[in-house]
């Protein structure tokens, strides 16, 4: 796949002003995409891998060309700095290049190249925020390695677990530490990344949306409302096996007929709460899977999720009192286990205002405001730091796939948005 | 684990009567036991095994001490016959003696021995039925070897198909042909084992209910009323796969949630039928089946059967319909596919009589009916000969287990109407 003649097929020219120049960010996405390219047109280019490396050399390079000061920190999270007219906290906007393991080139990329690109504008346009500006590249977003993400973003803010991390192994049995002596990197260097977060005024991810909202409403960009953190439960329905032809109906006690009555109940339970939060039973197990034996034991996931903790507590809530119900309604038991729990992040509102401000001034429209329903690099600084993002549209919302894809047309209007809005928090 | 002793403890010598002796049941079904028993007190007499083979030539010993004919077939079933006081179409009862891998001792067995107990308490009271009696045992009735099953009574009657057979392979890789030469079988035997059935005038089998209505009902036997045949269906519902966390719920094409309105409608479906139909949904896979994707495919079995071909067509339409709407309802596809579907087989309603007047003779109660969900040899037999069965009680409706019981009390009453059921049939 030629990636530079995919993007600018289609691409209408009057989008390249004010610096901002979509022939540039092609040719940066199609040679980034070079580094871990598969065989079906796809990125594999894992976290602490040569391929990411290599891809953070290539940034890196462009950021020289820019003018920008490079440097890495123990963790691999690269920056490229842009002193501004005063010594004040900076402004950060990047994302992540690592991919999952049969990823897109779009998922992280974009939201690198985009700060970038807002820096070769303004050196095109002779601008200098009042602020400096940093374009940041965090490691180990997506977490292929070691099962875990977010490793750069936790480092950069000084949440790193160092004894936890040193007990990783990864997919090919390697210890954490063989892994990151591989690119350079240490445990010790990983665990000492945190930056001083008071040298930092805000971040600023641009990201694909991973959904349709966008497309549904035929807009390149939205503003982000808040990162909805996951709570993940494992529920497990208890009855009794039996025979399926020689236990009758009335005297069963079907596990599987008890989750079933579950599941219908979890999907509308989020709607009560909010229109941004969300509740899906993705995996399940059934024992012992006979076709002629009645379901003695089910094990399923819910993964619940809302932009606000109180809004998530609440759907949590009314997911436990329905598995609790389903359970006696049907004669079965159930167990419900909290397996995890992360904290939604809730944008500034002023952040929001701001982004939404540049939104109707450079692309004319009215901002459209949507929720994040995935973890973000954003998620972890924005406990630290006011954060916010930006979404473009994502071709059918697919994404951690090869057929991920964003038009150059939403991207390049999405770089707009974020100058402006950058510009906006740079000179506060 | 002394099956004897087990056996015997709690046994109440009040039914050692009229030749039916409890003591020597016990010792047959323990001395049986011994051939194939496992550490754990279970049974692992596998089809066309050394040990079927064995268990087989203790009963053929214990048929010869009765002054029985002995004769094995081609396909390995076993007769022991008793001339009738005339030269008429004989009365046959009997089971198997093969086991699933980790069996109990009263599935086969009880039927082979209870039928060879009525020989012996006929010799002991010096009776002579008008008919001929043989007691019967039937090859590979669980099918473990070969994922088939009743290969013995299907030869009997003369519906082995023989192309069919010869390809089929063992849990081990070896050959239907290898595998019947260890225990002195070939293929061409079993193919050409077919009796000429105008010679059989009925067949009665004993078997324990592995279910639990005769245990609710506190009665030790039962009397069947029809043999449900099951008809097996695959259901598989696609939807659309997609993040859980950035799908808004009123944009998904839910393939799991669709499953679950199904799953929840089939258990009321064979009520509305009859109180012998059953519906159950044993199987199920999810795909991609991970904490946070939306299921995009769910693939589901569904187990339904009842006693009358009819009633059980009228629960399988109703299946489909209500798979099409929960399909519609959820806004995903379902595809049908019928995997199997075996013909119940009814119980004339004569034979059916003649067991509920022998079971109010001798033990004095109401008898009571009730549908057989599994299939046995008898479901075969009877496509082709009037049949009849009884059901011994399973102690909490275990069974293909090495906690398979029954008491020996009920054993012992179970022989009882079998005897004089028997009689009643010879008679005619």
């Amino acid at each position: 796949m030629n990636l530079y003649d995919e993007l600018t097929k289609e691409y209408d020219k009057k989008h390249t002003h004010s610096g901002v120049n979509g022939d540039r960010l092609a040719k940066r996405l199609s040679v980034l995409a070079e580094t871990g390219m598969t065989d079906e047109g796809g990125c594999l280019r894992i976290s602490f891998s040569k391929e990411e490396l290599e891809a953070k050399k290539l940034v890196m390079e462009w950021m020289e060309e820019e003018g920008l000061t490079v440097t890495m920190d123990g963790a691999g999270n690269v920056f490229g700095r842009l002193e501004g007219q005063e010594e004040l906290p900076a402004v950060l906007s990047g994302s992540h290049v690592d991919s999952v393991p049969h990823g897109g080139h779009f998922d992280g990329p974009l939201g690198v190249l985009s700060a970038l690109e807002v820096v070769s504008a303004w050196n095109e346009n002779g601008y200098r925020p009042k602020r400096p500006f940093e374009v940041v590249i965090f490691s180990d977003e997506e977490g292929a390695r070691f099962n875990g993400g977010l490793t750069g973003s936790q480092a950069f803010v000084g949440q790193i677990d160092s004894e936890e991390e040193r007990k990783r192994v990864d997919f090919n049995g390697r210890s954490y530490e063989d892994v990151l002596a591989e690119v350079g990197l240490t445990p010790e260097g990983v665990a000492s990344a945190k930056r001083n977060l008071d040298s930092v005024h805000a971040f600023i991810e641009v990201h694909i949306e991973q959904g349709k909202r966008l497309e549904k409403a035929n807009l390149p960009t939205g503003v982000v409302t808040g990162i909805a953190g996951p709570t993940w439960m494992k529920v497990t329905y208890t009855g009794a096996a039996g025979h399926a032809g020689n236990t009758p109906m009335d005297d069963r006690q079907d596990a599987l007929v008890a989750a079933s009555d579950f599941i219908y109940r979890v999907k509308d339970l989020p709607g009560e709460v909010s229109d941004s939060g969300v509740a899906t039973v993705g995996k399940l197990e059934v024992k012992p899977n006979g076709v002629n034996v009645i379901p003695g034991e089910v094990e399923l996931t819910v993964d619940i999720r809302d932009i606000k903790k109180g809004w998530k507590e609440t759907i949590v809530d009314s997911v436990k009192q329905q598995a609790e119900e389903a359970a006696s309604k049907n004669e079965v038991t159930v167990e419900l286990d909290e397996m995890m729990s992360v904290d939604p992040v809730e944008i500034p509102e002023q952040m929001q205002q701001k982004a939404s401000e540049a939104t109707q001034e450079v692309l004319e429209i009215e901002s459209y405001l949507l929720p994040s329903g995935a973890g973000h690099d954003a998620m972890i600084v924005g406990r630290h730091v006011p954060v916010a993002m930006l979404f473009t549209q994502s071709k059918d919302g697919v994404s951690h796939n090869p057929k991920e894809w964003s038009s150059l047309n939403d991207c390049i209007q999405t770089v707009h948005v974020l100058k402006r809005f950058v510009e906006k928090v740079c000179d506060e």
